[in-house]
């Protein structure tokens, strides 16, 4: 096999998550970690970085309407589709070194290491850098412009968003810049149509423990779980706290705390693979010497598979149900947002397979509990994700961590996954 | 026996009620009910109402230096005690037409009836109404200070608070009448020495659904419950809610509501006579796709003795640790205040006994869960409660209601209680 042995620059690759480190550092008394909130100076910053960094190394720097940024690696027929590797350098406040970057800079490591080597490839490859990947004023506003799911309505509430923010910064600044200004019908004309591109590849840190846990270094995505969020209502009576004898009650917070405490364990025992969590509860009337009337508790589930969904969905319907069949009780779900379950592309996750494979690497097929903007590509090319440990599972952390080493593995076994894609027994 | 044929007039007294109930309404747009919180315009109506009825009776009309309202029934033995006989007429917002005004109301009526008929006592018989019996500004502010509790900086307090309170109404104009102006110093001078009186009784609704519930139409009140309130927080870890498997966390939430849950059923176990309420919850970081790091939940637990306070509150922290036993999981308990339970005098619960086997009124000894005046009287006087049933058990709200003939059956063992406190047999 052609190429086997050729590596990233891992002193180039491992100095330039130093210096992204860097951009936008808050002092510990402020808090720690970094702040690129996208359209921040920290984040014109880290996108200065990153122009810099592909126009030195010969890479075409490239931004398109909805402000994606991107360096191709371009080979001489205009006409082939391009293989997109990208993730996004905003991060929340706070935010950790690697969530995001890694999958930029990894990928644009792994671009100066396919330009040094001459290596011709039947694909162009463009690194991107997505905009507001974290929802500061919109999730995926980049990877929805390009997979082509914004309407004029939702840019406009994104542009409205940032328009609002209070800490708003160098958007005007940025306008300048983008092609159509950020305009709601400008941004539509960021679409890349499926057949213009080889796939997506996306490296990410795992954000969760499991491959710390089993000291596996590359993880190979099955699928990104989907989602369904409830507002899950307990109507019970309000009673003097002081003066009616426990039997006589229908306290609606004992009915939800029923629910929240069997909660894990219903889902655990038939949905190993998923989670459910109850973020948050509302009391009325809330006070100290009245038993609560209505609670409302915050449910969301995720899973990898829509019918695992189903399943949970049903399982902790029953549950309300049963909690709350006591007199003067009673449960209603209201169903606030979903997501479907994204499977990752079984070519793609072949071949990430194959890469670590060839290097040595043991792996372990896991869904991601989070969101991608994989999740967006999947859509309209085959996408693959690559997670590499983090420590403790902490992110959106400044105690994000993952070591050097396995962030290299992370970058080789990407490259390789390029490379494979492009033999004949890759999807090519 | 004497007296035994003796009543009080049940005309009078439900046509008593009827008007007094009328002071204050809110019409049902506005939430129904009656507001008569102290100072306000309908507070002053109500005393007005309660001062021309005692007066139109041949009652000598008193109003101490806290604003205590009283209508005195006096012998020619100027040195003999006085049997107080009081609650309270001011009301919360939306309150209903017999918490506190029925006690008040029915002492009038027996001191109108003891006037009436030339029944002569050893003893002074005051009715007294005491200011802000509910907290608007200060819980039990009158017969606190009657009973000498206060301190010049609690009624400081007080003052301040009403000084700053928005819907302030009537506040100076009352001022201006009683003696000593409401000055912190002077307040202290409405305490009346233990050795002065005779004893106190309080005829109350029961606020709860016991009497009901048991068709009896007297309750012979055995203990005012003490309170023990805490802010319980359990902290545990914030982690994904996505990407951390169910096995790997430490959430905060879920201990909590295994503990409310819980707690319900372990306390009524081994304190049947007790109650235990979770009446809020805070939690945080609070959304939706994050577990709980920090949950803060408002226990409060009563019962009739010290012991039984106790052990409630062993085996709530006894149940707090199990429920946090978790790696990564803790619990904290902040012991927010605590009030020592009461027990009623039981000479006076014999008399109040005594009266209702005299009249046929079958009775039942009950806790009560609520606080009354009578819990500062019992510090300085031997104090006895009673009370009638209340529907559904409702209270502080409009839907309070009691049947005419059980307002009239609680009305005339009021009355019976005092003639029996007269004789040889009595206390006296």
């Amino acid at each position: 096999m052609p190429h086997t042995n050729l590596r990233i620059n891992q002193t180039r690759f491992l100095s330039t998550i130093d210096e992204m480190a860097r951009i936008g550092l808050l002092p510990d008394e402020a808090g720690g970690g970094r702040d690129r909130r996208p359209f921040s100076a920290a984040d014109r910053a880290a996108r200065r970085y990153f122009r810099e960094a592909a126009e030195a190394g010969g890479l075409r720097v490239r931004l398109d309407q909805a402000a994606n940024l991107s360096a191709r690696l371009e080979y001489d027929d205009e006409d082939a589709p391009t293989l997109l590797i990208g993730s996004h350098l905003d991060t929340v406040p706070h935010g950790g070194a690697y969530d995001g970057a890694l999958g930029v800079l990894a990928g644009l490591e792994v671009a100066l290491t396919l330009q040094e080597s001459g290596v011709r490839l039947p694909f162009h490859v463009e690194v991107v850098n997505f905009t507001d990947e974290e929802g500061r004023f919109g999730y995926f506003f980049g990877s929805r412009a390009l997979t082509g799911v914004h309407t004029e309505a939702s840019i406009a509430a994104f542009l409205d968003a940032a328009d609002e923010a209070e800490e708003f910064d160098d958007l005007p600044a940025m306008w300048a810049q983008v092609p159509g200004q950020l305009d709601p019908e400008a941004v539509l004309a960021a679409r890349r149509p499926g057949d213009s591109l080889a796939g997506y590849l996306e490296l990410h840190i795992e954000q969760g423990p499991r491959l710390e846990a089993a000291n596996v270094p590359i993880g190979v995505v099955s699928a990104i779980f989907g989602r369904r969020a409830w507002y899950l209502t307990f109507l019970g009576r309000a009673d003097h706290a002081g003066t009616t004898p426990m039997g006589l009650r229908a306290d609606a917070l004992v009915a939800a705390a029923r629910f929240i405490a069997a909660a894990p364990e219903r889902v655990a025992a038939d949905f190993p693979e998923a989670v459910v969590t109850c973020g948050n509860v509302e009391v009325k009337p809330g006070v100290a010497n009245v038993t609560p009337r209505e609670v409302t508790v915050w449910v969301e589930f995720r899973a990898g598979t829509e019918a695992e969904l189903d399943g949970i969905d049903e399982a902790l319907r029953r549950l309300a149900e049963e909690v709350a069949a006591g007199p003067g009780l009673a449960a209603q779900v209201d169903a606030r947002s979903s997501s479907h379950p994204t499977p990752m592309d079984s070519g793609m996750q072949s071949l990430i397979q194959q890469a670590a494979d060839s290097l040595g690497y043991a792996t372990h097929s896991l869904p991601s509990g989070a969101g991608h903007d994989a999740q967006m590509l999947a859509a309209i090319t085959p996408t693959g994700m690559l997670f590499v440990p983090s420590k403790d599972g902490r992110s959106h952390s400044p105690a994000e961590y993952t070591p050097p080493e396995d962030l290299v593995a992370g970058a080789n076994v990407l490259l390789h996954a390029v490379l494979a894609l492009a033999q004949p027994s890759g999807q090519m």
